[in-house]
């Protein structure tokens, strides 16, 4: 499918980080992806733009009422200076689906995957070539209309912006402690947990500070309705290794469908290791834990890909998880994901996608 | 207390649309107030400036993670010109519970409020004089920052803008009819339900526009846990009358703690009508429903005042209530709420706050 866009590119190309200050999120290329809707008129106006900013009436609905959607994934650029994209189309299937949830409408998959392949091509310098390092993809979508009434917006801006990030292990891979939150919900069904959308995160920060007033590093959210069964750690799904079988919590429409979760739960089956899909209860983890039975526990997500949990408290509990060290299983699997992510292990599951030149 | 801010007025004042053309938050004044935030500095430079758009970087938080929150209350012009505002130190009381839930800085109420006065006093001559109409305030709060950490921003922008309204019911007090929501739900315990903040709105606009398809004007929420207690309508608090008796669901966390909704009750209460303030079932509802006893039902807000509910519709029972006609203490609630707003009735609760020339 040909991509038709306008590019307009940049005549101040900015300053690339060094390697070892990327951190996260923080640098960002010099073009950007955008594109307008109008309703009555669809999606229209593609094009590479230099990096630049937003410009939005006060009323624009995005500020007052929320509608806006995001997604993550990230761009790898190997020895042979290829560059990849890993499982692209699942974000753009996702985003669709968010999308629908918030009543925004829907873009075409095929045309945005071929867009941002346009993007990273035409940023291909951007994308760091040290180990761990990456370039981090946000696409989104605001609500533009500048109106008060509480209804969807007839007018929207889809954007991609591109940031060079540094390894989420700056120094070396490490074990996190988690404080299992009681208190604060992230999301229930019926609601928006299952949608990459703005407010989950907003309404996740306060239980994150507070965690880290008390030592922790990240919370580990419990269902909205009984609080009782593990739906997922900060912003990562979670997996526990229990006497040999890996248990991850079920897709219930509160917990988002993370894609680096299905290519766990892919691998692990594709190693003869049985996954059990299930809802977990917090009981059931203490119990194996006090069995001796709960081996490891690891987050995964697009930023950190695999991350092992070390510690896990809750309420008067406090469990230490393979004497907080990285688990066997958490390794291979980070090593793996990450080793197809960037082209040093075969993709046997088809998932990487090169980005072919604009 | 002196209000210390720099006011520029604009050079190219609007044209005023007409008060049968006003609509709900379509038409914005000349001016607006607006202030930073800055990590370590604190809340600087409040200003009135001509309304103009608002310029972010593509990667400001608000944009991604959803830390915005708002508020909302109205401006009345009486027949003697003299300027009021309607209870708005609980507003900026309410602001700050909000900003506090989303980790966003809390405000000096205070000095808001001064400012507040300086702004409608500066648009004065905005403020709407026919019969149902007023000045719609829109205090907000953005964050700013440029990052996609998951983490609270360290900078923001509070904005305030005015906007002249219609007449919520320009073609009278009209009874709506309502669709019960049993799949989606709109906050639940331990989340931001009683905050008024984006995320709430986002996700409340699909099953808003369902319940639309099916021929109903709003959507009554249940609690997020057992899908069974009423939680509120709409964007509004909700009230039934039961046997003589006012019911309304009991603040819980996930239910918005509405003005309107306080003043409501501080009026029953003064009429010697009982209030109950309780977990209401839509069991309960019903069984009251067949008994004759649900004598009538509506919402309170800041945009409609009272809203009368003419019809509920629960899973397979229809509910007319009071012949789809407006009830007696639904009406004189409404009439005595806008005369205490529109200076026609003495405001012996003293909710009234006179507008001064800045």
């Amino acid at each position: 499918m040909e991509c038709q866009l306008k590019i307009t590119l940049t005549e101040q190309r900015k300053e690339k980080p060094a390697s070892d200050k990327l951190g996260f999120g923080v640098h960002f290329t010099d073009h950007m992806f955008t594109m307008d809707y109008t309703e009555g008129k669809g999606w229209h106006d593609p094009q590479i733009v230099p990096y630049s900013p937003v410009t939005l009436d006060p009323a624009a609905m995005v500020f007052h009422y929320g509608q806006t959607v995001f997604e993550g994934l990230k761009a790898y650029r190997n020895k042979d200076d290829r560059a990849w994209l890993f499982r692209p189309d699942q974000n753009f299937k996702r985003l669709n689906r968010s999308l629908s949830r918030l009543s925004m409408p829907l873009i075409d998959e095929d045309f945005m995957l071929e867009a941002l392949k346009q993007l990273v091509a035409t940023e291909k310098e951007w994308i760091p070539t040290e180990s761990g390092t990456s370039l981090y993809i946000r696409p989104f979508v605001i609500a533009t209309e500048a109106c008060f009434g509480v209804r969807a917006s007839h007018t929207y801006k889809l954007i991609i912006l591109l940031s060079p990030v540094g390894a989420y292990y700056a120094g070396g891979m490490k074990p996190v402690k988690i404080y299992v939150e009681n208190h604060y919900v992230r999301a229930v069904r019926g609601g928006t947990g299952n949608a990459k959308t703005a407010g989950n995160y907003a309404g996740s920060l306060k239980a994150q500070e507070e965690a880290k007033e008390k030592g922790y590093e990240q919370v580990l959210w419990l269902d909205g309705i009984e609080n009782k069964y593990v739906e997922e750690v900060g912003s990562m799904n979670v997996f526990f290794k229990v006497n040999g079988e890996v248990w991850v919590p079920e897709l219930n429409g509160s917990i988002l469908e993370g894609i680096t979760r299905d290519s766990t739960i892919h691998m692990l089956k594709d190693w003869g290791v049985p996954v059990v899909e299930k809802r977990i209860s917090m009981e059931d983890l203490y119990e194996a834990y006090t069995k001796g039975e709960l081996e490891e526990a690891f987050g995964t997500g697009t930023a950190a890909v695999i991350s092992p949990i070390g510690e896990m408290s809750w309420n008067e509990h406090k469990m230490v998880i393979n004497n907080a060290q990285i688990g066997e299983l958490t390794s291979k699997l980070y090593d793996q994901m990450t080793g197809i992510q960037y082209g040093l292990v075969e993709d046997k599951f088809g998932w990487s996608v090169e980005v072919t030149k604009a």
